[in-house]
């Protein structure tokens, strides 16, 4: 151990909301644990928050009060800032760009801030030789980027999935398990606070999303690139679909799928039917799961909580240490001015798809929609159709392995029929 | 990028197994990835194995051969010992301190070479400022010591549990499915080449209990204890077991938990029930599952394959680019000179148990079972008892939390009661 790596690593938390005031508690809890792993002491000299006045869980006395993040970036009693304020804009942004000028490393906790930014930061940090850890970005306590960056990083990696937003988890098996429709879940999740302000970040599927555009990244090779993330939201989903894919032995969960194919990459958040049986199926509440797919070592599942002061704090520390111990790489596995431009790809394969219709109780009805099925190319798999409620009933059917194009075309030509109440629901049946 | 750090990573792969071969296999087929990941090329310079005539799925001709692993470990051209030869004596071990003492870091997939010599392998490697990685020596593919090490560090390590031997976990669900014998199933898995030469390193829990050594050392900041961890085979499982474990809601597995209790480290691997709708419950055949609980992080779940020539590759590619990347930590995640020596406790933590036991057909025999455990302070959740076959009954019962001590009193006195056949069955439950 030299001299100069026993010195304390210093850190300056930037944000004192639950993410900051967890990091605060560990530092101070574990100090002794923290030296041991890491070679060195590792201390926070300085925090910054609007408010100084606001009453948070923890002693910060003390700590030296910034009320500018920037301020706080510069400040040369920092080696790392923490950034764990939030935004894609404005101060996180801000203090981030300054801390790397200013020859910090950065810990962050800020997904957005690297779904839009991500490639110009991480060039910045690399041509001033310094380092950007976001590891609680993305699936709150589960070392997921340590294992597609480091651990797996022998393999070509096939594809990464994951239902990486707690809320949208939650939401669904509520409505299942509570038989809830989706607006009253929605409603108890808002006054649960576990909904963003802009509830869309969650429902609409952008927080995951931003989460999967990062994964992208390191999976293969090319920059983020949130803006080619097909997004779908949860609020299409109602009790019906969740009870009738349950008859059919599937789940419906926020699913993010990012794959390389031939065409290009494909990178997707929807939701989708999943084995009820599989470790996804399965998957309850708040938690979150990541499956990453390579080469070499196959199927990989991670699985814990997605979000909350404890896990994304263990997070977040776990990129301190790895800066204390002298653990660098670049921020997605390879220089940022290497990695690819992404060829956005349609989400191109093919798959099995569930379809709901409501069919009117007319002679022939069935056989007229199964024609339009057969011209689009769509072959029926299984097929369940349910007692009459007055003059119509509903039809669940699960289709082989089709594209989402044969089943957009098949859609499009069922009110024609005359036989078909309303817009059918099509979701895909991914494999896992 | 600096021009020392472009300069080739070479490897010497001692062991031309499945690993060995898997290893080659991925360095060939990835060279531009790999470079790409790291920074610098990864080469491989020399390989060795006993038989240079065997024939082997792969293209050695470009490698120098040696048929000491210890005159490899010296070559000047090899930088890093990737040691695949398993065995805790002999080779292994001489190649690895021979390339450690000559300057050269240490990759290995051994888990008995460090259960039984990692306390010095890893003092050795540390004076001398080398580095000894091993993540395919814990649970194949899933890159658990990555996440313990490093990902969880700032979290104080509460509890860790695995089903980490495939081959256990093959009988024990191929026992269910097929509803076979033990004998049976051992015998089919023997030919299927999915034992060890030495059975016993399988099924008694041996190979298992070495992996649980080594992530007790780094949750717990001890010397790896291997001798300390108690081992219960699965030999003693019969299809009834898991058939009326079943029944009442329970799977069977080889699963280890290691936990640091106020008497002490707790390091155990043994048969014991886990509820069926848990994440180990539903772990089918081969694959491996890692559960680690952290103060912050609560419960994270790896789950993977265990073993194979793509999985355990991984592994050791995963380590080889950490090097390559210049990542360098203590073996054990902190320095092992400050290691402390566990004191082991016994299997302490109160839990339920399930008992299996045959009551023979007389009046009041189930009274003065009660009447035996109620003696020795084990109390009954829940019981099932089954139809007669001749003048025996099988007796399932559910005890409410009680300790190993208490259930060992109580199956002393059984016999004394005359009413019950043979030895009872006892199992714990744990909570998962």
């Amino acid at each position: 151990m030299t001299a100069a790596a026993a010195q304390p690593l210093r850190l300056g938390i930037a944000g004192l909301g639950t993410v900051g005031i967890g990091v605060v508690k560990i530092v101070q809890r574990h100090a002794d644990l923290l030296a041991a792993r890491s070679g060195r002491p590792v201390v926070i000299t300085a925090v910054s928050a609007r408010d100084r006045t606001k009453n948070r869980d923890a002693d910060l006395s003390g700590y030296a009060w910034e009320t500018d993040p920037v301020a706080l970036a510069l400040r040369d009693d920092v080696d790392v800032l923490v950034e764990v304020m939030g935004g894609h804009e404005g101060p996180a942004k801000d203090a981030t760009e300054a801390a790397l000028k200013a020859g910090k490393d950065v810990v962050t906790a800020n997904k957005a801030l690297l779904a839009h930014h991500g490639q110009a930061l991480a060039e910045l940090a690399e041509g001033l030789g310094r380092v950007i850890r976001y590891e609680a970005a993305v699936a709150g306590g589960i070392p997921v980027i340590k294992a597609l960056t480091e651990g797996l990083a022998g393999n070509q990696i096939r594809r990464v999935m994951g239902v990486m937003n707690g809320t949208c988890n939650y939401i669904l098996t509520r409505m299942e398990t509570a038989g809830l429709p989706y607006e009253t879940v929605f409603e108890e999740a808002r006054q649960l606070g576990y909904l963003e302000a802009d509830p869309n970040l969650d429902v609409g599927g952008i927080d995951a999303g931003h989460k999967l555009s990062i994964l992208a990244s390191i999976a293969f090779g090319t920059k983020v690139s949130f803006a080619n993330v097909v997004l779908e939201g949860i609020g299409c989903i109602s009790i019906d679909d969740i009870r009738r894919a349950g008859d059919m032995g599937y789940k419906i969960k926020l699913l993010g799928v990012a794959q390389m194919t031939g065409r290009g990459l494909e990178q997707r958040m929807m939701p989708c039917l999943v084995p009820a049986a599989s470790p996804l199926g399965q998957l309850q509440g708040g938690t979150n799961m990541v499956v990453i797919e390579g080469d070499s070592v196959g199927q990989i599942v991670l699985r814990g909580a997605g979000a909350g002061e404890g896990p994304t704090a263990s997070a977040v520390m776990g990129d301190v240490l790895d800066i204390a111990r002298g653990l660098r790489l670049p921020t997605f596995g390879q220089p940022a001015a290497g990695l690819a431009d992404p060829i956005p790809a349609a989400v191109s394969a093919p798959a099995p798809y569930y379809l709901r219709l409501e069919l009117m109780d007319k002679p022939g009805a069935l056989a007229k929609v199964a024609a339009v099925l057969g011209e689009a190319g769509v072959s029926i798999s299984r097929m369940r159709q349910y007692g009459h409620e007055d003059t119509s009933a509903p039809v669940l059917i699960v289709t082989h392995k089709t594209t989402r194009d044969a089943i957009d075309v098949a859609i499009a030509a069922l009110p024609a029929t005359g036989v078909v109440l309303g817009a059918p629901v099509a979701l895909r049946i991914e494999e896992v």
